[in-house]
């Protein structure tokens, strides 16, 4: 059966979004650099937020609490309220910052959306992505947005009951293997993979241990309406 | 028309919620005890936290920051990294917590799903809320389920469109006059306020000023049924 839904992942599939969250790193790094390393810290980070993942799930708010509660291990408890308080500035100061779109979104967007239904589906905080969606003028393109709090094959399939969407006429485009494609493939529905320069280490995967069919790749979505027309063939 | 859909708030409606703020809150204030006084405290995280509701949202991440910024700010500064620990312990506990349904909740939904259709709609935190739906053990009983960032007008109004429901057949229950009453009364719809003895300040209104057609008030859950048929004679 030909495609007839595509659904898009939002944060660095459409818009730049691991670039705020790099940028917020570094200046929690250079906040904790007279006490440590900035690949020492960075690393503790990471620990911590995995080992939150459970409690706070995704999100800005999230990696707020676990830099927080970083900076207060990484400083065994020195850590002065005015350095709090900095990080929280920090993280209002990412969900405050403007959506920039990646580059060929907008067009490409504009011209598949008569020829097919498009969507969003997006994990994460719902009232961050809501905002980011709002902000980035993309709206009126999409008929449906999903906003999910963890991307499975099992979250998949819920979304494809609820509209009515048969697998073969679903495809999925995004920049992570773990979220946006594996899951998909799994349900034997198409996954576009379009890496992207910065994707959080959590989100990576092995692109070329993928032989489900169904999987392609593509540099950059300006290229995403050409492979519908292979596809379509 | 007769009433055919159902929805529910959650947070207070069908299980404690506040209870559990206040809790934290009461951990709060001894934490701040030797700084401030508990009416004092209380007052500034109010404020603090409806400063940063245009920022972080509703729910207990936002509480967490909240009450770490409060926190700074009340003693200058000089909150140390243990205590900022431990509001973020407060908060992971608050999101542990067990689910305790309200009183005749349960008898009362697994007597109405055979002759309406039980919807949740609730607003918060994505995350938060699906896992209370999931401990609850009411999942069963809904047939959709409907996380929002906040109850306005247009939001009912979006969720009547997606599932195609007429208002006149639309009754809301819930907690909150702000959030779960005024709005579905303007759209036209029905609107059953079941007032709990702990509602956070920012949900409160003035039940007396309702003159809206399509307003009923009742003391608890159990009595809800009674209502529906004297609504349906």
């Amino acid at each position: 059966m030909p495609i007839k839904i595509i659904a898009f992942d939002a944060d660095d599939t459409l818009w730049h979004n691991e670039s705020i969250y790099v940028s917020a790193q570094t200046q929690f790094k250079q906040l904790l650099a007279h006490y440590h390393s900035p690949e020492w810290i960075e690393q503790h980070l990471y620990q911590t937020e995995m080992r939150n993942l459970a409690h706070f799930g995704y999100g800005i708010k999230s990696f707020a609490l676990s830099m927080i509660e970083t900076a207060v291990e990484l400083t065994e408890g020195q850590i002065t309220g005015v350095d709090i308080q900095k990080i929280i500035d920090i993280t209002k100061a990412m969900l405050a910052a403007d959506v920039e779109l990646l580059d060929h979104v907008a067009e490409t967007l504009a011209s598949l959306r008569d020829a097919y239904t498009l969507m969003v589906i997006t994990k994460g905080d719902l009232r961050d992505q809501e905002i980011k969606i709002a902000r980035s003028g993309l709206a009126p393109h999409f008929r449906y947005v999903e906003i999910v709090s963890e991307k499975s094959p099992d979250s998949y399939n819920a979304i494809l009951q609820r509209y009515d969407i048969e697998p073969t006429q679903f495809l999925m485009v995004g920049n992570s293997l773990r979220s946006d494609i594996l899951p998909v493939l799994e349900l034997g529905a198409s996954a576009v993979y379009v890496p992207h320069h910065l994707t959080w280490v959590h989100e990576t995967g092995d692109a070329s241990t993928i032989e489900q069919p169904g999987y392609y790749e593509i540099e950059h979505l300006g290229l995403l309406p050409e492979l519908l027309t292979r596809l379509g063939r």
